[in-house]
């Protein structure tokens, strides 16, 4: 069985379910950070993934038809995350930054829609708030609104702040809020 | 000190920074539902909540003030949750329905967008994906589309299955999921 895990953003973060998963895996994938957040329930052996794409994900797939395998997914396996890329595996949710950020900024996401910004500016769709996962770099405009910026949260360098108008990201784990509607 | 703790769908959902919030609270109030999700961390007097209004977020916020207090939020506070009506407190992020249901149908959430449909449908927005809450007697119409509707998510009775063009909900906790993008 192959086990995409949701772990959260710290180890706090960690469902029973989750651990329940990472602990009967032969084998655990995942980044560095994901892998250190699992540790203490890891029993197999670890693999670091440096290589994100379609033919280590159908390998692993295969792998897991044989035996217990985990991949790790910091943060929620459906939040910019690993879990869409496997058809046979179960998934299991894990705390997101998504969540987080809300938490923060006291805003339910049946009012947010979430874009993950690789480069570019999402389209305004005007009615909802925006909630933008952007990476070191990516450059928003919105004239005339303010932003509430959110950088590493969790982390001990955990930073809140607002600008006006327009903010180029500096950190890569950086979420950008922008408040359309009270 | 207030909290606002999201405890998931069911025990195996509830993180190691929800066990500890709620096992130091001197009160703990919440649904019958949450109440019994996180029974087994409760040190403190339990309330069952069966008023949900302004008049009693304020009072339970006084509360907090003098003593350690949790408020107990089926799945995460944040997804048409009791978070946004609380201005001190601590939100404490939990496993949300909206996250079980994404799972399910492997749908990212920066390709969808939520909404809380309290009575009628909700406007699309064309490019996105919608997940829709309803609740019993909520009538979708989207003519033309596959929905598929998620019922009783992570407890026993949790079905599955696909509808074309409208549907009224049966169940008190429905999802429905309306792919607009592949």
């Amino acid at each position: 069985m192959l086990f995409v895990v949701g772990v959260g953003l710290k180890k706090e973060h960690l469902t029973d379910e989750a651990k329940e998963a990472i602990s009967r895996a032969e084998k655990v994938y995942g980044s560095e950070r994901s892998l250190t957040i699992a540790e203490d329930w890891i029993r197999g052996k670890t693999v670091v993934l440096k290589k994100f794409d379609a033919d280590v994900y159908r390998r692993i797939e295969r792998e897991g038809e044989e035996r217990d395998v985990a991949i790790l997914s910091t943060g929620d396996p459906m939040v910019a995350g690993l879990g869409k890329f496997f058809r046979n595996a179960k998934i299991i949710p894990g705390i997101s930054s998504v969540q987080v950020a809300l938490a923060r900024v006291k805003a339910d996401i049946c009012d947010v829609s979430v874009f993950n910004a690789h480069s570019q500016n999402p389209e305004f769709f005007g009615q909802r708030n925006m909630l933008i996962l952007a990476r070191k770099g990516v450059q928003l405009d919105f004239p005339g609104k303010k932003m509430v910026i959110l950088e590493n949260l969790e982390s001990e360098n955990e930073k809140i702040y607002e600008v006006q108008d327009s903010f180029t990201a500096e950190e890569n784990y950086t979420i950008v809020f922008v408040r359309v509607k009270e």
